[in-house]
């Protein structure tokens, strides 16, 4: 947790505060040169934070962060043509790869103002190592994608149970241990089932790809007698309040009413969707009156291609104002709900919001350059107008992740990712 | 044109170069160390480029600058309840508030890369020099715009002669004059016709907005017994390969064979259509395929929220690939030739490639983060992947813009902008 970290006159909704930070959560705020009189312990890190507006680190839901590297290698592509390509490259893989490359995907969310990130990969224990050392908070756990293989579901039940358990038994509060299915064109009946059985027994959420194409709901139609993805899974049990489901574009309104009744937590992944041409109109009105906790992600770089969470954030609300013609939909709060607190309580933790005993991941965003000159509201600029450069610091469970946009480390781990690029070249 | 400018080992399509520029152009590229060589005058600014990429400049090709200064005014408002908005604010400017906006947006065009702007706007004179101030090159003039008024247009007539004849003796390269009438919907017929005579005259460009919306198009077939915009400035003699026409977003197939058939140059302004509500569904495939010059614009920021047209060739890329359900549309070359050539070309002006004579506007990308560690092409990662913060140096007209992300003065235009903006709250 380190050292107690003071933010003197920093901006918290609007006004001025000084903040103080201690054992990874935020223990005081206060107006602005209060602190002066705060009793405070020795060994403290101020910062001036005059001319800053802080917000709530962003969580983004949804990735696969070793394709950091895998940036270009399926341009111009539709997704199951991409999909056939990347699954390709995968067999190459390695922990080293993946190490690395989750190690360069932490540079990325950093910069770009993520603080928690959704993963779902191969060797997840090289990106849980990554990132923990990086001190990002990282969800993920084992992937089960069978493809269908009663020989490959077998080794995967029991090499799922023996990672699962081992990474519950190190109780790291950084990691948010899930279990993960692919998807149901990629997972057999039987291992769906069984995986969500799991996630049950050790109450962890399972991460899932979605209705993320026209093509998936119809072959799903044809396999399953007329069944929607939703009502095959809803047919298999497996809808509750545990299950993260990525994409979700594709709904009926029976199937929106099933991910609500069920609980389920949606995560929107627009970039990825209109670049591989998956589809663009997500239900974000119809989901969100259903009361479905809807969140962001930027998917994997191999398909979005970056982690860039503030630009998501832009590119959805234009879409949704642009396809629904209504340039009042997805309203700014809103859409910093989605790519924040409503991500927090998906995974089931206490952040999102800066107050008092909250967890302690915050942004400082610097207002001082052209993008934030305005009479405008702060969070129109900072969508609208800002880019991610503007992230002056970025704090993660009590520490600096990034200070005055300097991250520890950052020079090495971009010459080991060359060295890892230029191997698999 | 100052001194002449060395740039060592700098990446040009994909191999390594010394770059020589002198008196605004490029003249002489040869292999990356060959410079050792050449016999190179006395004075000259050197700079070493390893692991940077140049790119020609990027041309904005419709913008009103002082709307920088304007951000978040009218949020979440369709375009025409957003105009008589932004009218109403406008009556409140004069020329302190045009130059120092014009500074802002100056500044933010020059981080972002743009090296040359298509303006229209009030006291079209202070942002001239502004905008020459800051070295960039600017095409703006004289801004018809009478809302059916004949005292106005009398009014604008003779100041519109005045400042035209001033400005064209003024004979700057560096500002490309040019006139405008605002659109079909705010400009009587007369003063349309007259505008256009007199760019013919003088040989100028005519800058507009035309079929932004579906409403504009539906009012101008009941006032004008059923003839699109288009068909209407047809019948009025207006079409020629002067009119440089922004947004045509609502388009019919003779529309476009209109258009096509008298080599109107078009300007497509994404991020203000979708923010607006105008719309998205830009016909590029078939405006280009019937041969019409095609460019990038961002709009004002009342209404984009910024002049990054990285961003924007970004956003313009995902719309065209989402509609059309073609993950190859917008290819990655066009859409370069879209922000560069094209515009250079509608502005009659020789950038927009980097080859020896041409004129010296280029852009000095850093590729030293995780957004170009890639297998991919460089144009995938700088558009799809990166942010215009990769512009380490701008170079405009053979002088630096920008160097390693400093630009000269920019703090006391930050200074002087929260002034006018504290005056005008």
């Amino acid at each position: 947790m380190g050292t107690a970290i003071l933010l003197k006159d920093v901006t918290l909704r609007d006004s001025r505060k000084d903040v103080l930070i201690e054992r990874g959560r935020i223990s005081k705020i206060g107006p602005a040169g209060e602190s002066a009189a705060w009793q405070l312990a020795g060994d403290l890190d101020m910062m001036d934070c005059s001319g800053m507006v802080a917000i709530p680190g962003f969580i983004n839901m949804h990735t696969h962060s070793p394709m950091a590297l895998m940036r270009g290698i399926g341009e111009d592509m539709h997704f199951h043509a991409w999909l056939d390509k990347i699954w390709k490259v995968e067999e190459h893989l390695d922990h080293e790869f993946v190490y690395w490359a989750t190690k360069v995907a932490c540079l990325e969310m950093i910069r770009t103002g993520t603080t928690t990130f959704n993963d779902q990969y191969w060797f997840f224990d090289s990106s849980v190592q990554a990132a923990r050392e990086m001190g990002m908070r990282i969800a993920t756990g084992y992937d089960v994608i069978d493809k269908g293989s009663r020989e490959e579901a077998e080794r995967q039940k029991e090499q799922c149970i023996g990672k699962s358990e081992a990474f519950l038994h190190r109780n790291d509060p950084g990691h948010i241990y899930e279990l993960a299915f692919h998807a149901i064109y990629s997972v057999s009946e039987e291992m769906i089932v069984w995986t969500s059985e799991l996630a049950e027994k050790y109450d962890v959420n399972l991460h899932i790809h979605l209705c993320e194409t026209r093509k998936e709901v119809e072959d799903c139609k044809a396999a399953h007698g007329g069944l929607t993805p939703v009502e095959y899974l809803d047919r298999l049990g497996v809808l509750n309040p545990r299950l993260l489901a990525a994409h979700t574009l594709w709904l009926s309104p029976h199937d929106i009413e099933l991910l609500a009744a069920h609980g389920v937590h949606c995560i929107h992944n627009i970039n990825s969707n209109t670049k591989l041409a998956s589809g663009y109109r997500f239900l974000y009105n119809e989901m969100r009156d259903a009361g479905i906790n809807l969140c962001l992600g930027t998917d994997g770089c191999a398909s979005s291609n970056n982690l860039d969470l503030l630009e998501a954030m832009k590119t959805a609300a234009i879409f949704q104002k642009a396809w629904r013609d209504d340039p009042s939909a997805l309203p700014l709060g809103e859409l910093m709900d989605m790519a924040t607190v409503n991500g927090a309580k998906a995974l089931r933790f206490d952040a999102g919001r800066l107050e008092e005993s909250a967890v302690a991941d915050l942004l400082l965003i610097d207002t001082d350059n052209t993008f934030f000159l305005s009479p405008g509201p702060f969070l129109a600029n900072l969508v609208y107008s800002a880019h991610s450069d503007c992230i002056d610091s970025v704090i993660c469970d009590g520490r600096f992740l990034m200070r005055h946009r300097e991250i520890a480390g950052e020079r090495e781990i971009l010459a080991e990712a060359r060295k890892v690029l230029a191997k698999i070249a």
